[in-house]
């Protein structure tokens, strides 16, 4: 049997930057957009160029992709001509194949918020879209307030959008701008839509989360015969998010009747990377995921019954709708038993460690990280530190060297130029073998500028251990993430570090404690100590 | 119009707790029953009594309540008869009014997990019903797995319910409970269930979030004739949850066809405790509240774009799909450099600054914003450095002091008993009108742990600013986020810090640097120079 092909539209970097607190930098934008890519998604709206300085730079630097990167931007203002509107305009120069205008469909909107007249916004409407057409650009056309439009006045609301299709939209979107419309009127009038000429291979759907239905909406419009549908990762967008793609790529693949009934560009091998895009973005958010999102998080296979857990361990299917593993996701089951150890020695294999099954090593594993994600340490990420922590328990981590001390001072004052000015400074000493190294270190960047106290530390750090200096010369910090938490009664910071060497290894570390210099050092030190590990250790 | 009753069931206190991490105290219990209560929902489900000491300590001590107290438990074991299975016992002895059993429905697990015949289920589930009823108790019936047993063997699944039915269970529950059903099947099946002769006012939902649609599952139970609904406060629940109570209630209290079609025990004068409910809930569990959360959380009504924040200023209901005092939750126009003039204006008022439109401070702010955005900053949520920002645009800051100089030392080496221990030491120069003043502080909180150079800062900082030093004796740093981001083309470290004084305000400012110490200290200066306007300046 033949599928139907359902096109997805990703809106993260528009319509997600829209977030309380989000804002992208380009390098962001790009490792977002190769991450979309890469599953499989049809469409991505990069932005509105010339509305943001970051959003005209991002296009200017994206790269070849299989997705059709789209700019977003407005239907032409009342006054001028689409070739003379210069809002339309920086749209149209971000040279993409595919431009996305929003307009407006709903009648009190018009008059209210843009003071024009039905019919104005009708021919803004059609000259817009026969504008970008004219210029060999696929068109869509976001229709805004659609659904509320439709029940005020539905006869101008599909008169918006047939002056769109008319005009060559290849899209017709439906918005449900402020996400109020339910699922059971959503799928009554995109039929109506649909009924009235546009076929529903040119009618896409956009929904908002405002009352926690609009994955379930998104399927309305596609049971009622919408072809496109708009949503981000995670759910990211504005006030409570928009339709979230990770939730609706997996229903739309494993579930029915959808599996059965339709396909996208995104296959079940991609499918299996949806977890870890997932967890990305919030990376780049530094958002601790949530824990209990659908399919992805990392409690949506976690079962804490008792008679849950035990019925999964006899066969998983009983309590789990669907195999965690097509989605890149694993099934959690309580450290306590015994399924705690077969995960572990799973883990600790996955880093090269084999350990005999019932081992009495492994029970103490357990303990130690239990008591130390106690303190405030997460393993989950933090692989590195996981491994190091294991090794010591197993007797294979060699002291490379000792930390002896170390002294960090940042100063602020006033240069001779009676500028101010930072300076830091850092100084550790370590014992290797039976030698005592004094290295000190401050921390300017080639422009002078300082770059603080952890900088500087790791500098020092890095800068004489003797026979092991060569295998660490290749080090770099690539990422540092700090959060507080609670560990015990007491706030802690918890700090995560990212390095990486010449041979393109990435790891991760942690450090926990009270004092954020501390924890930083403790998360430098495991880099340091897994590097060696890898390069030195015989193992 | 006679409108049809919805029954409200909560298991926060049982499904709820079942939530990785979860384990409420007693009086924990008693607090959320409390504003269960005061809310108006009908039946609350108080635990698993003899499962758990906590769910038994509870039964033995809550007191009177309008809502129906209702004791958890499974359906008879095999081997004995329903007076004689001491599980069941137990929960009869906690002397609830009501209590419901869950009991298998599904004919795979009835001969997989319990390894009886189909026939020994039947009557497990009818004799338990019947001794609840004899006992002159309410008996509900938890029909676990319906939705996943009615599709593999129909006539067995509807079997098992008309036992319960039969045998006098007052409420027929369909449970979804691995959550893999859709909302087209669960209305589909609902349906089936009420033609086959179960009232529809005998007939609830039981659903869970793992699709992200467990609120649009429980709604299409609803249209298809269930009467009572179960979920749970902030969705707490296995895995990914269950269904969203937050969420539901104001849906069907206040969106079409709902709000006329049904009432519920809840008023709308109560609804508008629901986000205070919300929060109550998320500070027993010690988690930060969700800002997305549909209806109540902080961004629900959150509008950032600039087309919007412009809209809403003339009129709210343009973006917003209900009012946001409804739910008793409020609206935010956040500061970007999305948002134009008129969203400025609005949270200058809102920060008692009125400035007439068009005033050329307007654009000179929106250009140090948009500037400070680039450099890594953000006011989204650093309310109180944006608005310094603007005072000083406008020349309503006074200069309270000046920094001259600041110098912060970490050290981390052996004590004379041979321990590694840190110490950080801060010291801070200002000038206050003429009078040059040097702090000192080191950073031990009472049992002598060191707690970090922004500690240590802090305390140096509010130790000695002269006149003013009445008015920051009641500042507490109450949290401190901090995340690497891109200013430019360099990584800088962005600060924010919450704070809160005497009289209850809580107020966040931002600083970023590329070093940490820099960034943390440039705000910590702006906390204390916001609550030196508020308490001091003439404004």
């Amino acid at each position: 049997m033949t599928k139907t092909r359902l096109t997805l539209y990703d809106t993260t970097l528009r319509d997600g930057q829209q977030t309380q607190g989000v804002q992208f930098s380009t390098p962001e934008k790009h490792r977002i957009v190769e991450a979309l890519d890469a599953l499989g998604i049809d469409y991505i709206e990069g932005g509105w160029p010339g509305a943001n300085p970051t959003d005209s730079a991002f296009f200017d630097e994206v790269g070849h992709t299989r997705a059709t990167v789209t700019a977003f931007g407005m239907t032409k203002r009342a006054g001028r001509s689409a070739e003379n509107d210069d809002v339309l305009a920086a749209v149209m120069n971000a040279g993409t194949k595919s431009v996305c205008l929003v307009g407006k469909t709903h009648d009190f909107h018009v008059t209210a918020a843009l003071g024009i007249t039905l019919e104005e916004n009708v021919e803004h409407i059609r000259a817009s879209v026969a504008h970008i057409v004219s210029q060999k650009r696929e068109a869509l056309f976001d229709a805004e307030h659609f659904f509320d439009g439709y029940k005020a006045n539905p006869d101008y609301a599909l008169t918006c959008l047939h002056a769109a299709y008319e005009a060559g939209a290849r899209w017709i979107v439906l918005c449900d701008t402020n996400g109020g419309a339910l699922p059971s009127e959503v799928g009554r009038i995109t039929e109506a839509v649909i009924a009235s000429g546009i076929p529903g291979t040119h009618v896409g759907i956009h929904t908002h989360n405002d009352t926690e239905m609009a994955v379930a909406t998104t399927l309305a419009a596609v049971d009622a015969g919408a072809r496109q549908i708009q949503g981000t990762l995670n759910g990211l967008g504005e006030r409570c998010g928009n339709a979230n793609l990770t939730s609706l790529i997996p229903t739309l693949l494993l579930k029915e009747p959808y599996a059965s009934t339709y396909e996208t560009g995104v296959t079940l091998e991609a499918l299996e990377g949806m977890t870890r895009i997932s967890r990305m973005l919030d990376e780049i958010l530094n958002r601790v995921p949530l824990k209990q999102s659908a399919y992805v998080g990392s409690s949506a296979f976690a079962h804490k019954a008792g008679l849950h857990a035990s019925a999964i361990l006899k066969n998983p299917t009983t309590y789990e709708h669907i195999d965690p593993a097509l989605v890149g996701n694993r099934r959690v089951i309580p450290m306590s038993n015994q399924a705690g150890q077969s995960n572990l020695r799973r883990r600790l294999a996955e880093a090269g460690i084999e350990v005999p099954d019932k081992d009495p090593a492994l029970a103490r594993i357990l303990d130690r990280i239990k008591a130390r994600e106690a303190e405030g340490y997460s393993y989950d990420t933090a692989q590195a530190s996981f491994e190091l922590l294991a090794r010591d328990e197993l007797g294979m981590l060699p002291e490379f060297f000792e930390v002896k001390r170390y002294r960090v001072t940042v100063e602020r004052r006033k240069n001779k130029y009676n500028k101010m000015i930072s300076h830091s400074e850092a100084v550790v000493v370590v014992k290797v073998g039976d030698e005592k190294k004094l290295s000190v270190s401050e921390s300017m960047d080639e422009l002078g500028n300082d770059r603080g106290p952890v900088n500087a530390l790791s500098k020092a750090l890095a800068k004489d251990l003797g026979p092991y200096q060569h295998m660490i010369d290749d080090l770099r910090l690539v990422d540092f993430k700090v959060r507080i938490t609670q560990g015990g009664t007491e706030a802690v910071t918890r700090v995560i570090i990212d390095s990486e060497d010449g041979q393109g290894r990435r790891w991760s570390t942690v450090g926990v404690s009270a004092n954020i210099i501390d924890a930083s050092f403790e998360a430098l030190l495991d880099a340091v100590r897994w590097k060696l590990v890898r390069d030195a250790a015989p193992a």
